[in-house]
């Protein structure tokens, strides 16, 4: 027996997930809704990409998402000399093995024609060959009589607007017009466009985060400088493709990328309240209270602008306890800016600590 | 804004705890007890260890610890050239900052003598120096008198027992007659004695599993050998001195270290069902049934002999969800040894996987 | 300028490589030969492989490589639904990128049979669809015609060879009486045939040791439990394709894998002078002297079995200085085993340590 | 012997040097020099740092530095109610193991006053002691007295000057005229004083990088944010005490952190063309040369303002070798500022790259 546990103190102190196993993303659920983590824009070898379609999938997996879309470019197939275009490929590949790893797949392509209007993903379709038209507005109308969500993909995306700013053209005011727009790319690859929160307020889209990968997720979102990749946060009933499929046209989203969370802000303070909890005192002194705020999450919150007396600044590191000192003269509110999650494209969500 | 946004990405994505912040320790409390994660066993420059007093405390904060002891060896004193002797000065030197950190600070003393008795800790202490006496029995008599909780430590040092194997000695049985041995370190350092548990079972004493370190913790932990420091585990009432102390003497304790975790049935039984849930089966096809086991806390766990049919074996990996894949015809109970988590000497714990 | 600099200091510290940049491998030359790092066993989508072929050649640039070869399974052919087969097709694919990435590229392709004779790659061939034949003697023919070096893969792998022990067959040995044969895997993929060692000797072939890549380099071969990928040492006249054969003909190679070092002595002993450095004694006292090893490679060595008074092991880490302290009362020569360098199927390095 | 294998391997692969083992920095000697690391400015309990002295020593070995000088405070000791000044006390522990460890103790102590003329750290001093008196002008002259080189600290420390900006009063300017100020910290902790280096230009000064170290050296210049500690680079004619303090008062010195160098034009090119070597062309097509440029050392080089049609900017990682691809109608010089190599309070390094 003493071998026994010798045996077991040799083992691999980190035991590495294996295939089939998945991360466990703390992001918190909010009341009534199932948090999705969602990565909605990627390629394979059927287009520009570096890989099989299977392996989306197992990267899917080791990142705990819960939905993920293949989207390989319409037109875009630059291996057509090996590898004969066909757009379902990638969704006939993968789809048994989705059921098998507990992720929902999203059939879709991504429509790829210059500004205006630029790429759009077409989510939630059922043959993306039927999209191979040569006018862009055909390939939407047929995208939206199949039933699908219109994503405007990476709208700032500096070789189509070279400084960097998302443009509303006559085109988008018309998709816009039959409903044929339904989200807009907050974040993509590393990339961010502040000016999409304000197109989603004004036309009552969805807010979308994806990280268009066409190389190995591992490689590209790394620490130090990643800690994941972009996902769309989708607010569903259930865990089922016809939930999130209803929850994304009802703009039931977030969008989260390093650091940053940005959404409505409904959904904004919901989530930050399960994530955080605030405990009693556990000490004092004549000057000064002690309380410990834990941060069950996988999001570090910036606290800043905190009233006068109180401390100016608060991290609340993810996963993580952070004790609060506070002096017993405060007697106000405590506020803060919570400057890591955007709820406006100029405007941060605001907190109060209760203790 | 978009300025703001840019300062936001430039923080460092890893928002590193401060003082003040604590690690979550992903370890679960049990049915009517929280579970305190403890350290009883380390030095400071006031004995033969390389740092201040506060600095242990700094690195328990950081460890997510709730409970540790300061136990300075009485008459080992090499430095008492440059620093006169004064077994109180860690307490001293701490006490009010452990209040503040909402860390419990057990007052305690490390009785260094030859084998037998060899070393002993005297935790919940009241006064270190009157401890210094020249017979060994009435160190230990004082110590009680003081409310003292005794521990043998190291059983099997092998300065002391040459060959590993820890002995009963007949002034041990003399003072486990008079109440004087309260627990025994099955963990220490990074060594470990399975007979330990056969002892504390004979003579109902508290496992204990502490770090003993004498220089800095980070730099002996680190991984990827380490994914923490020995732990005692007490499960009490609540979190306070008098409920920790309370807990100890009725031995509701285990100990953990790297991925092992070492205590009797019931407590572990409990502890695993904590850590773990299992899903409904989320997709079936003609053969097979899947499922999936969520694990999440810090230890993996890693079932092995299963039944005829099922997996062999599984590694639930550490906050992650693990993939079990069973046979449709697999009728008997998913009963498995989970390798890694000790009841006895030579003993692990049975459990069953009902999904 | 102040501002200059603090740009500077945000910069991310670890400026890591980006493509275009490869790693330094700390291995050194040897007298009259360049070492060439290699990896002769990989596959892509053109075979049961997840990447494009281009995806392999990044990855070697990565990994500091100097030569690769790609080669994908003949028959084997699970994506020929998708993919039309073309055993050419990822030589073409890289060949101009691989010049202009200052890598060797390898034309090559796996004859993958059942045993005997098993796997076997052929090297520096011209034309791998031309290797499409019935008999497996006759595609090794067609190889060896092309100017093929002929490596046996995995001659333990446990699909072919239950017990995980290389046999030599009937045809392995009429094979290697043609000169077919002229290398056999040690390592492949995180496996090792110790028995390959003493068949390279009776036959007078070159020890091999690759990836067999599948999926992602990046991902499998990751800290804490490799790193490196396996790779083929190829002591070459000039880094040039042709002094590559040259050198793989003549049997000049070592095989190289986490912390293990294998091939003849000649080579392992001018290596290991190559990798350590012995300083001046720094300072003596009464008893002892005090001089530093440096080991200025990616491998440690682990000296065991020491003389009577010296250290009796001693471990060189990698890219350290290590200080060795030694009783002036000893005399003779510092001799010791080398317990990580293979120079024979059950045999080590002997080394002296000459301050 | 197949069971002597399979312990190497199952032995950590990554070996951690143990205590007498130092890592190597990569950093070249400069022609006629050797480069000694060292960092002048540490505490311990003998003051207000957190560590017995032998451990800073321990610290030292293991980030590879040659020279160190412990400096506690003079006057500030906050610890004196447990431990009796003795300002020698560093000094007479690690005496010895420093030998031991080839590492070169520097006597030393940290004169600690109010600004002017703030903090002034005494180097190569005889006794300590004899620094504790009133007038700060009288310990000025008794370090003076024993042979010290006097350091002026952190000039722009916040605590002195709320700013942040160095100033010379009056006091440093009659200092300066005796002699009796020999160098200027550019880097301290983890700030830096661009000022500094026009100050050393006017009065012919050493620059100095310490860390002034309190607590734990590994647990504050920790990866990401950090590679190294900040370090004074001293070109010595060898390494002993007597070189290095001839080098030190001779001003031969440049600066290191993160991945800022900083120093005079003469050393920081030397220095440079000591990392850097530039291979032969390795391919060329009908546009372009590529050829490679290996950068040995632990530090990247950012260059930038490439001449027209060169290459805008390249970075060169540490201990990478990076591709650069040139037009072959660029026919001019190849020359690049090195963003992070300061040769002046607001100048950088201009090198050339001639392949």
């Amino acid at each position: 027996m003493r071998k026994l546990i010798v045996i077991s103190l040799l083992l691999t102190v980190i035991a590495i997930p294996g295939f089939g196993q998945r991360k466990i993303v703390n992001l918190p659920d909010i009341p009534g809704y199932v948090t999705l983590k969602c990565d909605f824009h990627m390629h394979t070898i059927f287009s520009d990409g570096s890989v099989w379609p299977t392996y989306r999938l197992a990267e899917a997996l080791k990142d705990g998402l819960d939905a993920i879309a293949i989207t390989d470019h319409i037109v875009i197939a630059p291996k057509k000399g090996y590898v004969p275009v066909d757009l379902n490929a990638a969704w006939k590949l993968t789809e048994t093995a989705a059921k098998e790893s507990n992720i929902i797949l999203v059939h879709g392509a991504e429509i790829s024609r210059k500004m205006p209007p630029g790429h759009l993903n077409a989510l939630f379709i059922t043959d993306a060959e039927a999209l191979q038209k040569d006018s862009v507005w055909d390939v939407i109308e047929e995208a939206a009589k199949q039933g699908g969500f219109i994503q405007w993909d990476h709208p700032g995306w500096k070789a189509q607007q070279p400084d960097g700013i998302p443009r509303m053209y006559d085109i988008h005011k018309r998709l816009l017009d039959k409903g044929w727009i339904n989200g807009i790319e907050f974040f993509n690859s590393d990339e961010y466009y502040p000016l999409v929160f304000t197109f989603c307020e004004q036309y009552n889209l969805a807010l979308m985060g994806n990280s268009d990968i066409h190389a190995i997720i591992s490689e590209k979102y790394t620490a130090p400088n990643y800690t994941n990749r972009p996902m769309t946060l989708v607010f569903a009933k259930e865990k089922t493709a016809e939930s999130l499929k209803e929850a994304m046209f009802a703009g039931r989203t977030m969008v989260y990328f390093r650091d940053m969370l940005v959404g409505r802000e409904k959904y904004a303070k919901q989530f930050f309240d399960k994530c955080i909890s605030i405990g009693k005192p556990f000490y004092e002194n004549n000057e000064n209270i002690y309380f410990e705020v834990t941060n069950k999450s996988d999001l570090p919150f910036y606290l800043t602008n905190g009233v006068s007396g109180a401390p100016e600044s608060i991290t609340l590191a993810s996963n993580s306890v952070t004790r609060v000192v506070l002096s017993k003269k405060i007697k106000t509110q405590l506020v803060y800016d919570v400057k890591n999650v955007l709820i406006g494209e100029k405007k941060v969500l605001k907190v109060e600590l209760k203790y």
